[in-house]
């Protein structure tokens, strides 16, 4: 039998046994866990090391190694986002809905878990961490089928779970680590139907879209932001700026940063250079359309594929706009149903931005870096989904619920 | 362009106008509709007689045909249940959430219209109807793709329904049937992700897992039901036939419908012979385990096969159990997730049944041929979801929604 087969059926028995599990038998479980990450954070550092050496060896960039390396403050801040995991309310058993009929019955829909999740992820070792935490906090099993540039320290990270968990009264088989991480058994994932409920990838355009085209397990879209700004007639300068260079560089590589500006004309005339020189100033490279180059030499000219990327970089393509009505279809041409904000004084114009931009948030007069399930107050973060159902936007812990019906009788039947 | 690209496109930007219509104007135009259907009568049936005279030439069996059969009387119960839609609550706009920040943010969840449904679907022209007023009452485009069987029924109630939106606010395009019925355009919708937000199938095993297996659209799986009734020890013996004979008999042919009865073994000796005899009277096949085969001649010996069949007929599997545990287990391997009972005085058993047995719907006491949008009260309903992610179990109209984030801010930007 295959590794993810085998994991697959563990983990579908594991999750049978999780029903069930109160919420302090959960919290004392995480715990442990938080507890155990802070005594081997020698080894797990030493292994962490094993993955450092093989990146640096196939020439891994900078950044790429910096999303893998471990050191004592990121393991020690693995255990204490662990410990405010354990103060959030579990959303497991809550009552949705309670309908009594007029035959007698009763009936109940509460909140359960999922059953098994699957995760697939990229270099991130903390995602190992995250997954498993938040799982079983919302009483799942988890499958993580982590990067192979992070394999010691997911299997480092994932022992250390098992050692915590061996501790308890759940399984240890309720968080698992598909070691093999070659396509094929990430391909097995995708369509590993029987035992996984939810595959959720994390990380790039083209894992998430790989993922989404070919599993048939039911997926949470997470991720791709091309998300913009539109500065409209009436927008205040000072707060456009703010608005867009916060979008644009306070963290370029999340998908929550901005990718492109939408000018409107008049704005753009009374306003538009001194807005471009400040972004040019902070090192961001422009992308213009026609107008733009001709008023600002330092930008270069947008081709139609820059108003759909997503550049995750000091970079941005800005075109300017006669409306409000212009920049809703550019949008809902281009973007990724992200975050999309609109800058302005009129709010009939917010109104109508906000309600015809097909975005999981839409923001009037504020950063669209604030799409974010911290930010939001949730006090964790499943990912951003895009898609529409099930989740949107911020995931938290009830991202990870579904729900049960309950119906209690004294032997009706249909007529 | 093809027939279904084409209407992809004209479907997205319908539902782009769908978003901010009134609660009203989508009640008025259902009302245009219900008319519209009560004065096209004749001409419906007529066409309808098209589809039953080819479906006869082909030698459909008679329950197929009956289920594309229209008449009077069943055009005006499609009047009348839209009727009873006008009346349902619209969700639209409902505030799930409002978080208020201390910097001043002020953040809104709200309820808004998925955007596209594809509708994918077998014989019944009925659904061409509810699944284009389902999804009007929400705000919906909606996209239908019925069978080659109701090509011509799926036409004239489209060709009504197009007549009826003509009248109003509401695009014509709203609603559109894929008039070309070959396996091409059903593949087409598959990956027709750029314009359709949810792919739901409605009809048998077949046409659903192959939605499930080769769509990248997300899917709400509906339908499949292996559905159960556990007989515990302590169960009265007229309660568990009421409830037996209730779940298989009163109408097989759907999906919560039981196909198994469990039974424990010491309720078996005293009772099982009466049981059997009662449902063999009533022309039910029996299917017996080993013990069953014994001591009830009629039974047939049942085959692994028969745990994992949905009959959909008048035939049933039962097995002996020596207790709650050993029924528990057999649902989880063998059932589809849909609805299962236990019949018991024992509470405990009851409640351990109902926590570790997984299912969108659990009962105590009561028959599985509840598991059903209107006998849940919800006035409506878009089928029964099996999957756990969205929606489980009965889908009423919130199904078709999801959810939008609406940030109003005064400038604030992340620190």
């Amino acid at each position: 039998m295959s590794e993810v087969l085998l994991k697959g059926q563990k983990a579908k028995n594991a999750s049978l046994s999780l029903v069930g599990v109160t919420t302090e038998e959960k919290n004392q479980a995480l715990l442990k866990i938080a507890d155990g990450l802070l005594m081997a954070k020698s080894v797990i550092i030493e292994e962490n090391e094993k993955d450092l050496q093989a990146g640096r060896d196939r020439g891994l960039s900078e950044s790429i190694l910096d999303r893998i390396m471990l050191n004592e403050k990121r393991i020690e801040d693995m255990a204490s986002a662990i410990q405010l995991l354990v103060e959030l309310r579990d959303p497991i058993g809550d009552n949705l809905e309670t309908i009594k009929k007029e035959n007698g019955l009763h009936i109940k829909k509460n909140r359960v878990p999922i059953g098994v999740v699957g995760m697939i992820y990229e270099a991130r070792p903390n995602v190992t961490v995250d997954a498993a935490t938040l799982s079983l906090k919302t009483g799942n099993a988890v499958i993580l089928r982590g990067s192979s540039s992070a394999y010691y320290s997911n299997k480092a990270l994932v022992q250390t779970i098992h050692g915590a968990l061996s501790e308890t009264n759940l399984p240890v088989d309720s968080v698992q680590l598909i070691e093999d991480t070659s396509r094929e058994t990430a391909k097995e994932l995708f369509t590993l139907n029987d035992y996984l409920d939810v595959l959720i990838p994390r990380g790039g355009k083209n894992l998430i879209d790989t993922v989404v085209r070919e599993s048939t397990v039911p997926v949470l879209e997470t991720g791709a932001g091309n998300c913009h700004v539109f500065i409209d007639e009436t927008a205040e300068y000072k707060m456009a700026e703010r608005i867009v260079v916060n979008g644009k560089t306070q963290r370029p590589s999340v998908c929550n940063a901005i990718e492109t500006v939408l000018i409107h004309e008049k704005w753009f005339h009374q306003y538009g250079i001194e807005l471009l020189q400040v972004l040019n100033s902070r090192g961001v490279e422009i992308y213009g359309d026609e107008l733009v180059v001709q008023v600002f030499r330092e930008a270069k000219r947008a081709t139609e594929e820059d108003w759909a990327t997503e550049y995750l970089a000091l970079k941005v393509s800005v075109r300017i706009v006669s409306d409000v009505q212009e920049a809703i279809k550019h949008i809902n041409t281009y973007g990724t149903n992200h975050s999309e904000a609109i800058v302005t004084e009129k709010v009939e114009n917010a109104n109508l931005f906000m309600m015809k931009v097909d975005a999981a948030a839409v923001y009037h007069n504020a950063s669209t870096r604030f799409t974010d399930g911290f930010e939001f107050g949730y006090g964790a973060e499943i990912g951003i989904s895009t898609q529409k159902l099930h989740a949107r936007g911020p995931m938290g812990l009830e991202a990870l619920t579904s729900s049960k019906y309950f119906v209690y009788g004294k032997g009706q039947v249909r007529e």
